[in-house]
C-alpha cells in the first residue's frame, strides 16, 4: 500500500446480512469502495471509503454526455485462502484505451493495483473459496464536472465497487444472429468498454427475447454477413475440429477471455483460425452437419455454450457433442483462475497479504 | 398544473449572484429543477424541487451501460414579459423515440408540459427579454437502478434543469470532413439524442481542434463518401441558389432547427434538396466556385455559418456572400422564435402564465 492512499474502514460489516447462496448477479456490494478523483488535471490522492452513495450534480457531464466506461474483472480465492485474479494488467490497459476513445484521462497504475490489492484484503471475506464463488469486480469511471457544454469533462471519478457472484448458469443460449441492427460502427466505439455501447444493444436484443432468443451474434453494419461478437462475450464457432473467431477491431472488445482460450486451445493442439468469419459459412457448416460447437466467452460466464442459432428466420439446433471443446477449455481455464491447475502462461496474479 | 405535481419552492433565490451579462453556456441553473421517477412500471408523481445534488448509488445503472437521453430547447421572452417556446411538442416526441431506441420508458405527455410550464413560470426571472437572451431547457432521463446486469434499468428518473443562455458566438467556424473516425452505423443508435452518441464524438473531434478545425462534419462510416451532420448540429450547403442537406435516417439525428429551416425556406422560395449530399460535389463546388454557403443549424446557436472545410488534408474557404441565405434565415427564424415577427407555421408555443 502506498502512503498516498487514504483508507476509511467501515465501522460495522454488513456481511452477516448476505446470503451467500442465493445472490442475483451484481446487485450486492461488498463494504468498500475505492474512489479516486481527477480534478486540475491530475489524479487527487485515492481513497478506500465505506461503499455508499455519490452526490452528483444533475448538469454531471456523464448524465448528458456518456463519458463512462468500465472494467469486469474476477477474483478467486483457493483452499488456502490466498486471493487471486485472471491477467489483471489487461484490465487495467484496456481502461485507460476505452478513456483515451472517449477523451478521458488515463489512470494510474500504481494508484489502481494498490487500491485494489487494499480493497480485497478489506474485503477479503467477501470472497468465498470453491468452484462456484468468486468476487466479481467493476472499475468504472465517469465525467463528474457540472455543466452542459458539449465538451469532454475536466473532472472524473475512476471507482470500484467489488459484487460476490456464484457461476453463472445461463442454461440453454440460443442466439440471432443481427441482420438488421447493429452495434457499432468502423471508426467507432465499439472496441471500448463505453457504457453507451450496451445501452444501444439494449433494445434489440430484448426484440430478440421476446422471439425466444437469449442474445444476439452482431455482424458487421455495413453488410450483416460477417460475425462479429455478443452483447458482452465473444464468440466461438468449431468447424470440424478446427476453432474460429473473428479479429478484433475497432467494432469489436478485445476480450481477455478470448485471447487467453486461443492461447489455451493452441497449446493442446486445437487448430484455432482467428479470421473474419461469415455468416454464409457457418450457416452451410451447421446444415452440413460440420458445425459441432458454437460459444461466447467473456469474464462474467467464462465460456457460454451456444445451443442453437437463428439467421433471417431459419433456425439451426446444434449438436451436443462428447468431447465439447467448450467443456474441456472451460475446466482447464477456471481451473487455472482459482489455483487449482498448474498456469504455465503466467496469468494468475496473486493477491498480496497486506496489513489493512 | 395538474393536482398531480408536487412544488416544493426555494426558500431565497439564488439570482442576485449571477452575472446575466456574462455567462459560460450551461454552466449556471436556475433555482428549481423537475424530477419525475419511474418505478414499479410506472411514472410517480412528478415534482419541482430546489435545484440540488442527486444522491445516486455507484451501481446506478447509467454509470455502467449509459442509458441516458436528453432533449435541448430554448425558452424566450418578450417585451411584455410573455414566455415562448419553440416547437416543444417535437421534442417531447424525440426524446420518447430516443427513449425507445435504449429500451427506456416513454414519458408522460401532460407531466411533461404541467411541469415544464411550471417551472418556467417559476423561474420566469431567469428568462431575460431581448435579442441575445434565452433560457436553455435541458430535460434528461437516466437509470437510476442500481446493479450492474448488464440488462435495461427498471428504475429511472426524468429531469428538467434550465440555464440562462446568452447568443452563442462562435466566430469563424471551420469544419473537417471525417475520413476515418464516424459517429453512428447504420442499424445503431445515431438517430438517438443518447448521451453516449456524444462522447464517442469528443476524442475524434479534440483531434480535429488540435489541427484547428472546430467540429467535424460526420460522414457515412461505410464510405466516408456522404456527408451526415455535425456533432451537434445539422449541416445545409448552398450551391449556387439552392439549399442542400442530407435526409434524416437512423444514423442522423432529426434535427428541429433543421427541418423548421427547411420549411421556412421554401416558404420563401429558395429551391431546396433533402438528399444524399456526396462529398465530391461539394469538393467540386467548392473548387469551381458554385459553393456560397454551408451552415450549422441546431438549437443551441441556431444557425452557424461556416468559413471553410478540410477533406483529406485539402482545404477549401468559403466566400462571405452578401445575401448569405444564413443571414436571413437566422433573422428570420430567431425572431419568430422570440414572438417579434408573425409565425405563419404555427410554430411557437406561450407558456400559459399559472399560479405559482
Ligand atoms: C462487448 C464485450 N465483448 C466481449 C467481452 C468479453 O471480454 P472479457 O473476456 O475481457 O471479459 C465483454 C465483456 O466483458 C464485452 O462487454
Ligand atoms: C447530433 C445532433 N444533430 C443535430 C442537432 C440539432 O437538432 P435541433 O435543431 O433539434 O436542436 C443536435 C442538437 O440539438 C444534435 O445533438
Amino acid at each position: 500500500m502506498t502512503d498516498t492512499l487514504k483508507v476509511t474502514k467501515i465501522s460495522k460489516s454488513k456481511i452477516d446480512q448476505v446470503d451467500f447462496s442465493n445472490l442475483a448477479f451484481g446487485t450486492v456490494f461488498t463494504d468498500h469502495m475505492f474512489v479516486c478523483e481527477y480534478k486540475n488535471g491530475a489524479w487527487q490522492t485515492p481513497e478506500i471509503l465505506p461503499y455508499g452513495p455519490l452526490q452528483m450534480d444533475p448538469s454531471a457531464k456523464v448524465f448528458h454526455y456518456g463519458q463512462a466506461v468500465f472494467e469486469g474483472m474476477k477474483a478467486y480465492k483457493d483452499d488456502n485462502g490466498d486471493v487471486f485474479m485472471f491477467r489483471p494488467e489487461e484490465n487495467f490497459n484496456r481502461i485507460n484505451k476505452s478513456s483515451e476513445r472517449l477523451a478521458m484521462p488515463a489512470f494510474d497504475k500504481a494508484y489502481f493495483f494498490d487500491g485494489l490489492n487494499t480493497l480485497l484484503n478489506l474485503d477479503k471475506d467477501w470472497i468465498k473459496p470453491g468452484e462456484s464463488n468468486s468476487l466479481y469486480i467493476r472499475p468504472f469511471v465517469i465525467a463528474t464536472e457540472n455543466g452542459v457544454s458539449a465538451s469532454p469533462a475536466t473532472e472524473y471519478k475512476f471507482i470500484i465497487i467489488c459484487a460476490p457472484a456464484q457461476a453463472y448458469y445461463s442454461g440453454e443460449v440460443r442466439v440471432l444472429f443481427a441482420d438488421h441492427y447493429s452495434r457499432s460502427a468502423d471508426g467507432g466505439v465499439g472496441f471500448a468498454k463505453a457504457a453507451g455501447n450496451y445501452a444501444a444493444q439494449f433494445y434489440p436484443t430484448e426484440l430478440a427475447k421476446e422471439k425466444g432468443y437469449n442474445q444476439v451474434v452482431w455482424t458487421d453494419a455495413n453488410t450483416h454477413e460477417y460475425l462479429e461478437e455478443a452483447g458482452t462475450m465473444n464468440v466461438f464457432f468449431r468447424v470440424n475440429d478446427t476453432l474460429l473467431t473473428a479479429p478484433t477491431n475497432d467494432r469489436i472488445l478485445d476480450g481477455i477471455t478470448r485471447k487467453s482460450l486461443i492461447e489455451l486451445a493452441k497449446s493442446q493442439g486445437i487448430n484455432v483460425e482467428v479470421r473474419p468469419v461469415r455468416v454464409s459459412e457457418i450457416v452451410e457448416a451447421a446444415e452440413n452437419g460440420s458445425l459441432k460447437e458454437m460459444f461466447g466467452a467473456g469474464t462474467a460466464a467464462v465460456i457460454s455454450p451456444i445451443s442453437g442459432f437463428t439467421h433471417k428466420d431459419k433456425q439451426f439446433d446444434l449438436p451436443k457433442p462428447e468431447d465439447a471443446y467448450s467443456t474441456k477449455l472451460k475446466k482447464q481455464l477456471t481451473e487455472l483462475q482459482a489455483n487449482r491447475a498448474e498456469d504455465p502462461f503466467g496469468w494468475r496474479y496473486e493477491v498480496p497479504v497486506l496489513e489493512v
